[in-house]
């Protein structure tokens, strides 16, 4: 059976590439860096129902994104976190946070309504995101 | 240097016991089963700034606590996060989640004051803990 994306996190995000196990998704809100990593297994909810094998790939994806995004970003800290509350699909929110975002320090979850990149900011992202990850990524959008 | 917990965690949990790399806190909110695993490693914030080995370690210790955790307390879902806007000590949260807990579908941070335990309430639920991760723990308090 082929991989599908949550219908909920093709709304919410935009596809920036992909690695070994995992996509990577950028959360269409532009007042935080907010990646998501999904592993490409049907029918997980929690980390720990991934093989041991997927469990230890699915950490190296997370320590590199999360390295990779606090030095490019100079975060003051990462959040990182499977909640799944809403969406079952198994998904991981790598957030970088500021001690002068709109949230901080609660999480951002819940607190404030999206705000859509424009085409600019988007395009700009991107291509840092792709430029930083580019050695770590298997493939881009 | 020895390794000395946060004074906030100290504050807001109570050691259950540890595994190879991480203290096991119960914090003192009745309204969750909610436990967090805190490598002791000094000067860590991160879950990046681990060695590989510490890595792939700390997904261990956290995919066996939320998969007990889960059949124990019959979860709706797992809640795991490592936030630390507040709480600079890197330290990773499992919490039980049910649909019909007080802040579902909502993340727990922020939303409620803590409930403490009561002495019978926290006996049983340690006596829980202990007895399904008694084969996973190095010791117990």
């Amino acid at each position: 059976m082929s991989f599908k994306l949550h219908s909920r996190l093709q709304l919410d995000s935009i596809e920036i590439g992909r690695f070994t196990l995992s996509q990577l998704l950028l959360i269409n809100d532009s007042q935080y860096p907010w990646l998501v990593l999904v592993p490409e297994r049907n029918n997980i909810t929690e980390i720990y129902q991934l093989s041991e094998q997927d469990q230890i790939q699915l950490q190296r994806e997370s320590c590199i994104l999360a390295k990779t995004l606090a030095e490019a970003f100079k975060a003051d800290k990462m959040n990182i976190a499977a909640i799944g509350n809403m969406v079952p699909q198994l998904h991981i929110h790598h957030i970088v946070r500021y001690k002068n975002d709109v949230a901080w320090p609660a999480p951002v979850w819940g607190k404030f309504d999206a705000i859509p990149y424009t085409e600019l900011q988007f395009n700009k992202i991107k291509k840092m995101l792709l430029t930083t990850l580019k050695e770590n990524l298997k493939s881009s959008v």
